[in-house]
């Protein structure tokens, strides 16, 4: 079976038209969403960084940073486009592989497709192609795959990079399995980055991979004819019960983007469920910071393992902390983008919260079940058990909400009328004859003042 | 114990004239052989779809491509010389790891050390330490790692060029460590693609990651701290039995590049063995080709494995393919350059020679010793049996041998005046003063008509 050629004559053969609509549709979703954590992203000290080594050999101008205005090369900016939007941990998840998509997906496109002056439409069509080979490849993988140590984002999303801006150079089924190739042999990205600024930057290496893998591609370049299913491809090199049949099963019935989620907090997705269940335990008992005496939770293993470090150091890792979700969510009856600031990180009641917080890990035969218990000085304990990630109410923002999200994202950095009408821009996409139409309007036409509501909830909920 | 930060410390403290001398000459030795390979590899149409894939965003004019003297940016330099300089499969061979450290280390300083202007001397001071560090790494990884399908030389290449670009910078302990790091999370690398231009890619990629990994770590780029010997690092991810106490083990005392060897055969090193062992029996027994009816080999699993391919296509295949090597040593009585060009591969007598080989893995017991048996018209039979690939003479190249190595290599390119001053300048590179002055030397001063003399060895041995 030649998974890769089958995979990459679907892409290159594909026509928008022939996708379901939902499909098409989610695409927009998935776009605006994301183009709001690139905004958000788009000044944080590691865009600083990453611009400063960059800059010393940028290339032409020829794609727009987000929220930015700096012009640079595709390939700079499809890195650092991709590290900035994954920074505030706020992009979507496909919840049945735990990938990212849109970040190293749309990171790529953007980049390449405002440098060749692409039609919102083919940019749209080659994204919901990308986000299926990332989740595809990752469905292939199998969950050993995250669980030794793989970011899956990283390692499949410079697949589903590559393979969206194969689509968008419009090379055939060749060219893009050569295109795959060359992504498969760039995978990498590792879990111990979690927590520190390098996470986010393998989402930028996997959106300028993709972008490179589809160049040298269009420019004859070669690779393996079986990268992921060859005896050590990357099925068999970076998974340990792979299952190539997974590539291909069900292609162009079955769609990776009508599966994504939207996440209304900003921080590890695992610790959703946890969120959810404080702050409904918060508003049906009216819970003050201060008649808290212990929290008590019990999660997943592997949740524990990613999430359980008992001090964080830096607002990065404070997205990653179990402890610090509960206790703002608790004092501040919010998870928003305030909530995980380093000023947040170091306010005395907050830190003093978080140290009373303990988490066990759940036995494997009720992993999914989380179970939040808060006991109060009045002596009383409350108790809230949460589902499974994938039946929480994560992935179901609607259009309203995921516009909230996006104006909430913006506020920081445009003017209330420059973001509306971003936001209009950016539901009507696929209707724009230059995708860059859109990152251009995404600059700043006027100084912001720095907003001073502390704590407020990005998405009233 | 933190290996990442004594590694780091390490390279950052590393005072040149501390070093053992032989180690210091021996990294003349290396870059000497090197840039051979750098000529030899130049003009490969790989080389020239590499550029034209990455000349669509290329930055400013910092650093010269060996042989060619296209201006390009340090990204660019340092990916394309990676690529280059492997496409040949002739540069060095760390042989207790099966690294082939010179080229990602090399093609990494050459190219930031022409743009920061760097000496000679630190250049090589650098490259030692580089070398170092990649050959550490593939040693606490195993050989494991090789076998389950990683392209060790890229995987830890990585690792090598960001320690060398790291200490060309002058970064601290700390810095260093943030390179190690950033490098790590972007390792990468199939054995998959070996066979294609992507191998020779792959080491492409870790040279100009090891640059952007020095180069963000300086500009204050944040990493995980334990990225190596962590819970979810490069030896836990990308190996099954690490050992990390070899990352440090006679830190200062042991030097790798003294263990590196150079090849007398541009093709895989693991063929060397039955290349010589055949090269012996047509010289002892006078052999023809014609006289051929058959030969039998019995060679390690992993090398049939690697090697055993039936029937090559391509001139990449060729170096990888243990028949091709069978039948140019025995009807040219050489393995030079000219005997892997698709030329050679196409050649009706060759390919007729080739069909007459066969091979079987040796049992585990005897997994070493590699036995090459020609059936021959007369009724005859001979034989040989070879070595382990370390007791073979593959590291024994003397001065002069490296020397007329690279007037082969050279030849194809530069007039030989020319030649011989930049192999002049090679091994006085200690003393230059700004080592850019060694790439630009490699340009091509005039025209050379193609040489037409089929079939010569590289080597006369």
């Amino acid at each position: 079976m030649d998974a890769t050629l089958a995979l990459a004559r679907f892409v290159a053969d594909s026509q928008f038209e022939a996708i379901d609509e939902g499909a098409q549709d989610e695409s927009v979703r998935a776009l605006v969403n994301w183009l709001g954590c690139a905004l958000g992203g788009a000044f944080d000290p590691a865009v600083d960084a990453a611009l400063d080594a960059f800059g010393v050999a940028l290339g032409p101008a020829q794609c727009t940073l987000i929220g930015r205005g700096d012009r640079t090369d595709v390939f700079t900016g499809a890195l650092v486009t991709g590290l900035a939007a994954n920074l505030l941990d706020f992009d979507d998840t496909h919840l049945a592989t735990f990938v990212h998509p849109s970040v190293p997906v749309a990171a790529a496109l953007f980049a390449l497709g405002e440098h060749r002056q692409s039609g919102g439409r083919d940019v749209a069509h080659a994204f919901v192609l990308g986000v299926e080979v990332a989740c595809r490849v990752a469905a292939a993988l199998g969950d050993d795959h995250y669980r030794r140590g793989w970011h899956v984002t990283a390692t499949c999303g410079v697949l589903g990079a590559a393979a969206a801006c194969a689509k968008l150079l419009g090379l055939d089924a060749e060219r893009t399995a050569m295109a795959l190739g060359i992504a498969a042999t760039s995978a990498a990205g590792l879990v111990e980055m979690f927590g520190s600024a390098a996470k986010s930057l393998n989402m930028g290496f996997a959106a300028r991979n993709g972008v490179q893998s589809a160049l040298l591609a269009q420019a004859g370049f070669t690779a393996a004819s079986q990268p992921l299913e060859g005896r050590r491809g990357l099925l068999a090199v970076l998974g340990e019960h792979s299952n190539p049949d997974a590539i291909v099963a069900s292609l162009g019935t079955r769609w990776a983007i009508v599966q994504v989620a939207y996440k209304p907090y900003p921080c590890g997705v695992v610790l959703h469920p946890v969120i959810d269940a404080c702050l409904a335990l918060r508003a049906r008992h009216n819970i003050k910071a201060r008649d808290v005496t212990s929290v008590e939770l019990r999660v997943p293993a592997q949740v524990l393992e990613l999430t359980g470090r008992p001090d964080p150091h830096t607002a990065l890792e404070a997205k990653l902390s179990l402890r610090h979700c509960v206790a703002v969510a608790l004092a501040d009856g919010a998870a928003g983008v305030r909530q995980f600031t380093e000023q947040r990180l170091r306010n005395t009641r907050i830190a003093e919260l978080r140290s009373r917080v303990d988490a066990i890990a759940a036995p494997e035969s009720v992993a999914h079940a989380i179970i939040v218990k808060v006991n109060l000085t009045s002596g009383q304990s409350v108790e809230r058990h949460a589902g499974r990630l994938a039946d929480g109410a994560t992935r179901a923002l609607s259009d309203a909400e995921l516009s909230d999200k996006f104006r909430a994202l913006a506020s920081e950095l445009l003017a209330t009328d420059q973001a509306e009408r971003l936001l209009a821009l950016a539901w009507n996409m696929r209707a724009l004859a230059d995708i860059g139409s859109l990152a251009r309007a995404s600059v700043p036409e006027e100084e912001i003042a720095p907003s001073e509501l502390p704590g407020s909830p990005l998405i009233p909920r």
